[in-house]
């Protein structure tokens, strides 16, 4: 077994991390850190679980420590559930230290030598793990995109080859991408708010980095442009984006592209049956009914139309978040890189 | 005082006119017209009132008719909030009889001689009532476009001397649109549901006649292409939406262009004083906050990024149906053409 | 493996026996039926799949039977999701035929010889089943309470010996218990109705024969009175309900009541760890948060206060329908019924 | 005119306030007040307006002051927004300096010479004003009860001749009682929070004060027991409960009642035509149709049945709050005791 910890592990991601590795077949989760108040108590006492389902029962006894590079320097990977003003020098610390991090925060993801990744998408550029070791590293940073970000570049995946260039797409996203406490009711009941901070770019420049080329040494970024425009909607989980690319290939050799795609691998535990799902109905996909398809872990497409334009809907906090950092510490163990 | 009626009086666009009708200062309202059902009981007791204001004390004493060409024969103008599969037929008959057809209802709205207007963006397609007269009909069919349409144009109009021809638009919409019972709670709750009927065809369409050229006989379609993705979102009033348009033209001028702009009249009583608002806050417009702004008459825009990129949102039975009429219905009135 | 069917399978409730039923450790679903419609499709056209775990696989292949007495004749166990009107005649038929009904419609729930079961409750009530057999009925009819009776009476069932005698109770329920058309949004959405057709009767009269004394030949009616106001939220699933009930006693001893509480018996696949879960937290239960607990056939109470008041909450569609009617088939076969 | 001004404007209430008493016949609103961080800018920079109707215009360009004696000492009433952390002191400061103070806040409602006060309910305990100035004040304090407390207690008030002596009601509360940035849209969408801190203490405690007796010196409470359970559901604004009261007079009587009662005044201006409306149908009173009657100042109230039972929805934020403060001051402003 392959000794993990989280980082940040009360929040809403943390809740999600905690989720997904209470009972995972490779990875022996063994450490939770969060803030100086929560250190010392149980994870039980410490957190205030939200999630829908309930919170493992064997996670509930573990000790939380305070979130520092000793906190963790025994562990083989940890996951960063960090928010951005602490990860950015904390994951460097716990890099250098010789463990590996998989993060979910947005701190590193444009790091010339930190890969950002999505299993089926750009596995490749794992490489980058060598750079890091390269300049005397000891552990390493890998980091998943922004959730929107995932749900849209694997929705745009298995259609790759049309060679598009320009995306135009307007999200609809869940406040659960905010945390816990980040959007008031008052603010988005009954309500769209047309601002997300920060997503929109996001969105525009990771995109040009995971549809890059690593050429050995560097990633080699894509000349894709991203036009994103993204909105808050009353949804709890799961991300809805209509998607325009530029392609005027017919609709139908679209879907037979959605339909006959399959992940490029099929070993880690994480990994769903299929990641892009293609729904023939007219009104599909839809965030309530598909966010939790592979559970949450596939990306949902449909409504395929000539212009290029189609829907695609993920979960942000499992798909878009936790589970993109847990799919990729397992790719990570599976081709040795521990 | 102008004598006018509402056909199909109770449901949801009927009760708006019911409501924008009441206390009119040009309009009288003195026929409401149901199905059979409903025919020869009081208003109060016929209708299922809806609206979170209440219902006008002074209509719920009208006794209500059977939809029908003889119930509206003595009227100057009759409103339409029949539902499409009703409304063609009789709305052909209600005008050849001599009364003035203003139609919320999609039946007549691509009739080449039919103008379908929203009074601040093509007021001068009102000419093509002098050709229904020169084939000879005693009355005629005036009609106001599709909700998300109204919208859409009414956002573009400042900005049209920048002369795009592609415009892409991912619509938010509210549920009111369908109806008072179209959509199921279960349906849309906690859900975005990404495909509205005919909906993104009517966008397309309709926008290409109300940017045409009145050449004094017949419009000649714009060129304008609008590629239209439309959503539902657990909304309860209040259309959203995001636009491209391909003008390279600074954000700022856009801005200038929507701030600047005025209303070319500002004689109708139905009439807000902006018909166009922007709003600077980064977050704005938002259904829930601007839909009710100018009494529902305003469009609000706002978040114009370059690309070209911006937001509008308006009130979808008000400005996007029954104001809609009852606008047109003032400048039909106020341009003698009654 | 016991031979089982489901009738009206492709509506709200029958969705959810399909989901508890398809991977059943004792029961073989082999017979769906539904309206003529749907007859002869398979179940993955006939059904429009909306709950949110996604259909089981083996389930689409099965080809729907019309509802009848003739699609069900060979099977062991049919399990009810028929709507009130269609259930009367056709139980009766298919129980004399001699097939074991386990019903969740409300037709024959105050028959005077059909048990009104809710396993951990009154399972003695099933001697009722003798009593059908001994007037020469073949098979047998038992019936599950209507959803909020469910959750009312299962929290009230570890503290019944506080005799109690005059119950108030609150209810605020999901829309879900009308099925997927059941409410439109309109109707529901930022707002609360506090009307549901003859629910608050259900809750008195039925309460009343669940907690009545079977004397081995007729049901004696429990004398508690119970006064429902039954409302209806802006909830998906899970019923939520204040209750108040004339003890004095103090809460410290009703907590310890609930958490000392254990079932009568443990042996059902679909039973849950714990029938009924006392919360801590002062803000507990919650539907969006505790519905699923048990797989949602938990009833998760809290917050008891003196007088004595208290909350309790549960999943309507699992505990409060389909999930009822599969324990109460689990526990008939259990007990040598078949 | 009287001059008022409003402390603590920039909030939920206090932006109530504002759109309450910019165009106020008899009071002319000059000074707003507001934290450190918000004096010297114009209200319309220092407010974040989340109303859903527009900020008057009038209002946007007053200099907002800081909160403070000194702010308001020229003023002939000031009204308080101030969270109940703030309030304690300062309005007895500011009521010792001369100024008359309708407080919205929970500090001072029960101190013994405070009236607490309905204007239909209870306008004699204004006579309390008599006793603060007895003891040497130069201003006063008026406070208004709690949103529930106010709902409840005008709707129990056309039927206080039953003399009801045990009342029970379960409230089902709007998330704007909590100000706009109380409660998380992650902790409310879907759900239900069956708590509000002190919520149901303040309807037990505040009732038995409003429907004592003033006996020329002091409040003489009222035997009057409330056991309140208090819950919080997705609803924008409006309190609705389910109310008990221990008479067996038959509903028709009750009903009778409420159609027959009329306030024992009509001449204030923020008063409704009908401060309680009965409402017949089966299915009324609800939150998003009700709760703007009367410009937000009536209560509705339906389903009587016998039990008594009964259901009431009234604004929480009008009614229950600003507008009750309003209300109050121009019953005092009428009485003349400024």
């Amino acid at each position: 077994m392959i000794n993990v910890g989280v980082l940040g592990a009360t929040g809403a991601v943390g809740q999600r991390f905690v989720q997904l590795l209470a009972a995972h077949p490779w990875f022996n989760l063994k450490t939770l850190t969060a803030s100086e108040r929560s250190a010392g108590k149980s994870y039980r006492e410490a957190v205030n679980w939200r999630l829908d389902v309930a919170m493992p029962e064997n996670m509930g006894d573990i000790v939380v420590s305070k979130t520092s590079v000793d906190s963790v320097k025994d562990l083989d990977i940890v996951f960063s559930a960090l928010p951005a003003e602490l990860a950015g020098i904390l994951e460097t610390e716990i890099a250098d230290s010789g463990v590996a991090v998989c993060s979910n925060a947005a701190s590193h993801r444009m790091d010339a030598d930190v890969p950002l990744v999505i299993p089926e998408v750009n596995p490749d550029h794992l490489g980058l793990i060598d750079v890091q070791r390269d300049r005397g590293r000891d552990g390493f940073i890998v980091t998943n995109p922004n959730c929107s970000t995932i749900v849209m570049t694997m929705a745009l995946n298995p259609i790759r080859k049309r060679n598009f260039s320009d995306i135009r797409v307007a999200t609809m996203q869940a406040v659960s991408g905010a945390g816990f406490e980040g959007i008031a009711a008052m603010a988005i009941y009954d309500n769209v708010v047309p601002y997300i901070g920060s997503e929109e770019t996001k969105m525009e420049t990771e995109t040009k980095k995971i549809m890059g080329h690593f050429n050995g040494s560097e990633i080699e970024y894509s000349p894709v442009q991203v036009s994103a425009s993204c909105h808050r909607v009353p949804v709890i989980d799961g991300h809805t984006m209509a998607i325009w690319a530029d392609t005027d290939d017919p609709a139908e050799e679209i879907i037979n592209d959605f339909r006959n795609y399959r992940a490029p691998f099929s070993n880690l535990p994480t990994q769903p049956d299929k990641s892009v799902i293609y729904l023939d109905a007219v009104d599909r996909p839809q965030p309530r009914l598909d966010r939790n398809s592979g559970n949450g872990m596939s990306v949902s497409v449909g409504r395929v139309r000539e212009g290029l334009r189609f829907i695609a809907t993920g979960h942000n906090t499992i798909r878009g978040a936790a589970g993109a950092s847990v799919l990729n510490a397992e790719l990570i163990a599976s081709r040795k890189y521990l």
